[in-house]
């Protein structure tokens, strides 16, 4: 016998959790549906930056004001996880230094910060001294940072985790190592979906499978995956308070003296394997600009497959061929920070809340002739 | 550009791997998919019996009869392996002991060894004293046992890699991580597959993927997953030398001093978890029949999906409506065992040698009215 | 050339980590010595209860009081170390539940509560119906329960870093793979250490090795280990809110769905393996208590050594024979809890402010004749 | 009550395991005393390299010929270990080549060569071109190599642990987490050990402890500790067949694909930390050498801390001051390749047989004026 639920969530991951965390707090039943388990893949790889600044330019491009509401959720967000699942999310809120090299970096960032400012942003160019008195540790040897104080970072897995225990508490059913094999078509709409574990029905369907989006919905959705490989340390005492981002790699100060040194980026593959030649440079660039990580005890190294799309926005909003079928991918390297806007977002979507046009890319997004 | 090759073998578990090996000392050019990673499933999961007469009945059956000749693969096999990719697979031949724990299972395995006797098997009771003297670790508490010397055991995760490492070094070409999104049919052939990293094409494909063979395939492959659990310990001493197998666990002593005991059978499901309730009876269980294992180190815990079939019979043989696709799985408990004999008939269907008929299992075990 | 240091601490487990926190805290220039790694022994491995009233009958003895002061330091402390190290120690107020399980148990259990009541300490006896609605997932089968809403937890390893890194941002130079091989000795007192590193000078030394402190001091310290064995499992919902705690096993609910069993006690052997005769009855308690725990995912399993005293008593205060040489150990099950009040008794020994007599415990604790 | 053996072994690694197996096997009681598990330090750390001539100057030194003695012993070594314990050590002698990166090298290896064929030894110098051909995975950017064929390599985890099993096997008793807190003397001779488990009394004492052996015997043992750290890789084929020796790293191809690549050398601590500093110029190195490493996937990374003597010879014979106190440690980076003699003579001075006295070397390496 087929059960029915209202809204299915295909994807425990972090996207995928904050959606069902926020239809249950509306009162919404939700299933939510997840092939291997909750946060396995990228929401668990990622590093945690909070980087609306240090990741998008200030352009003004609906993705950057996404951004930033997005990381202005974060303080309430971390009271209301604790509160439903008991869990802390580790949110740091002590900014993001984008380092300059050489001065034609220096000369890039300062433009990057004027352009912040200009939007009203904080953005604050620290040269190569001052930025020795701020951050001890860093080397002596850069040309300086541009220093975004309102960027932070949160524990990824435990925020994704967070998510998807709060959404169970608040009363949404979570079947793990349940594949969907193929989404129920009736007309316009969709009315259910067949899985390993058999079929289920709902009012509406929502995918959020990151990279693996395409491969659920079929084969036309304009995605990609892009390989990170990242690796962390260990040390007796806090090096840095903000994260350190320069072209080549950033680095996270976790709690307890730990650091997340991130990413390579290989577009295009599925490969997860943690190469020796992906982690080598990285951990040059690391050393170079926090030269006593030569001195830190080596962790581990992971990788995450990040869902972009050719057009570097996200996939939010109904699909355009049936009405109550639901998308949330391709954030790329800003899904932890996208994850709360994200949520309610699509929540509003289903419950037929005005949502601003122009967060909703659906449309543009997704292949011309069909996607199914 | 699409890339042709002469076979595609989909999975590289042990079966997979065994055909990719079996067609490359052949001479043919082979690409080898997987999903993950070599043997990541089942295949690593098993505890490595070659339990011929311990799994099957004696009862004439062609399942019995391929598993007594994979079974006679296994001596040469283990030296061409050896040879071929530097790899020892552990091979022991020191029989299996079917445990009887009360009189009503000494009937039972008294007559079971009775008719393996009859098919001119090896098969000995021994009281209960004389198995504690064969093996004197073992609980005086038991009621007797069936000695079938003929049956061992090797390690399964190395059989695995062997068999994958050796096709490549004859080779085969393998590619982890791709998955298979869909075959390409024409017409009464299969043309090739398409991956989620291109499309490639074949003059054969051959299905290999264990409880997922269905999936690729698509629907209607009467096959199901039966989850098992299974966990490890660490002796300073070799407790027995065959394994000993009861209807509630199995003893499988490894190199090392270690020992691997199994496994829980729970059918239709695709959940991967260890649980406490899988473990506890397990661990009773073993204790009872070896009682120094209360003395044993806790090493880790794991599960398998192994493929069953509705008729309890493999999948052997060409789609009855593909002229070119074959299709190996539904080995259940016997994948190890039956992965010499299952690489060499896939083999020799491919190059058109002929094979005893009743070996091939798929026009019966195909659903009726066609399986895309 | 000898270095010198105002006070050496030998041990950075959760205890030589809170005497190094205080000691800096009050402006002391303090080495804190550890063999291994910081809490790498029974700090770790401990569960974390802060069950001053669980673990220790209302008796009006030194240790009873030591514990409830200790308790209470928790919530200061907790803001204290978030500050200075920027970890979060998992602070749980939510009570434990001493179990009864039948009659007699009951019988005792509201003897017990009686007894804590008349100390002025709350203790609420639950009938089975009573427990049940306060923790629905514990079973319908045990007989009631002792509620402590006093008691509570923290996550051991969390603490015992935290105290150890913020006294390293206080100034303590934290030397870790360094063994002390004796103590210096100038007549009636101990002008350092001699280690595998070199000789380090001090104007006291502490000793606080929890069950190698013995190794360390010489032979006759009158303390011994007792081994626990404990296992963990996740979830995905929040079982129950506070500890249940039988007389076979304690079940600790941590964060994000993950729970701690405990323990095994063996004494008298420094033996550190996890066997399964000690996991077995730990887990059929466990699933006794908490049904839903069979469906619990398996995730690890480790040992402790505890340092108990042959009076039952930690050993806390200034050696008899030696006037600035301070030990604190023998906290048996109790180190967690107690490692707040011991760090500010023995920095308080050290700075000569005045200690209640009863808690400074080692003329009796020590063995007549002098220890060296 | 004090039991008692005919030998008391010190240290469960490869040395103080091939000793008490050579002993076992010649039919003496022994027991073999651990102060945390089997070859749990450096002997599990070692790459296993059999590098008699790569490691050692032809130049006629006793070390020198111990080394190549004790190479030879392995093939029988190996079929005695695998029927004593069941175990497979990985012997594979496939050769080491010591790698010239620029003319200079060239001409010491050229040298080195020459030497190693006056002493009687095979010795090949391969121009890049040469070594090429036999190893096409090697850089073509080297400028050669020496190819020493007799030296080859073991798995040094498994071999320390048969040594271990085998002595069980043969009568051994092993004692795991057991510290020995001093010798107990009497007059000139030792007559048993003092442990936290209790005292044993013993006709011999042998200390096999490696780099802790100072720390058993008393202060003046002439050796010191250098740490190694290691990693290994993972790869789908066997990149090479023998072992590349570059000054800077070592490259030891292991079976199933998988290489360890060592070792950084810091002489005088104990800290057994992996840190970036370490591992980054190993993998610039590794990389160097075989280009396609940059595509291995990472596995893991580790220390070990190898004994080292002043004179750089190691410590065995006879203590100078106790006729039946035996040392046998300070084998560096030769332990594995030393393990089978070092077992041998030892059984061999305890039994009283002559053994060359070039190869007895603790007269001159303990210190003057006695060690205890």
């Amino acid at each position: 016998m087929t059960q029915h639920y209202e809204t299915i969530v295909i994807g425990a991951g972090v996207i995928g959790s904050s959606i069902a965390y926020h239809l249950s707090r509306r009162g919404r039943r939700v299933l939510l549906l997840e092939q291997e388990t909750i946060a396995c893949k990228a929401s668990s790889a990622a590093a945690g930056m909070l980087g609306a600044q240090s990741e998008l330019k200030a352009d003004g491009s609906p993705l950057f004001e996404l951004a930033k509401e997005s990381r202005a959720m974060f303080p309430d967000l971390a009271d209301d996880l604790k509160m439903y699942s008991g869990m802390d999310i580790s949110l740091k809120q002590q900014g993001i230094y984008k380092i300059a090299r050489n001065e034609e970096e220096k000369r890039e960032l300062r433009h990057y910060g004027e352009l912040q400012r200009q939007s009203g942003q904080n953005a604050e160019w620290l040269e190569a001294e001052e930025l020795q008195i701020r951050e001890p540790a860093v080397s002596s040897q850069l040309t300086g940072g541009l220093f975004l104080p309102d960027d932070g970072q949160v524990s990824a897995p435990d925020l994704s985790r967070a998510f998807a225990l709060s959404a169970i508490e608040l009363g949404t059913t979570l079947k793990e190592y349940t594949k969907v094999q193929s989404l129920l078509i009736k007309g316009d709409s969709i009315s259910g979906v067949s899985t390993n574990g058999g079929e289920y029905q709902a009012n509406e369907v929502v995918i959020a499978c990151g990279a693996w989006s395409e491969e659920v919905l079929g084969e036309a959705l304009d995605t990609y995956p892009v390989k990170g490989e990242c690796f962390s340390v260990n040390t007796k005492r806090n090096l840095i308070s903000g994260t350190l981002f320069s072209k080549d790699c950033y680095i996270v100060p976790k709690s307890g003296g730990r650091l997340v040194v991130g990413a390579t980026e290989q577009p295009g593959t599925y490969d997860e394997t943690v190469t020796l030649g992906g982690v080598f440079p990285l951990i040059k660039e690391a050393i170079r600009l926090l030269p006593e990580l030569a001195y830190a005890e080596w962790e581990s190294a992971w990788t995450g497959l990040r869902p972009q799309t050719r057009n570097e926005t996200p996939v939010l909003g109904p699909h355009p061929d049936y009405r109550n079928l639901f998308l949330a991918t391709g954030h790329y390297r800003n899904g932890i920070l996208l994850s709360p806007i994200t949520g309610k977002l699509i929540a509003d979507m289903i419950e037929g809340t005005p949502v601003p046009e122009q967060w909703i890319t659906t449309a543009t997004t997704i292949n011309q002739g069909g996607v199914l």
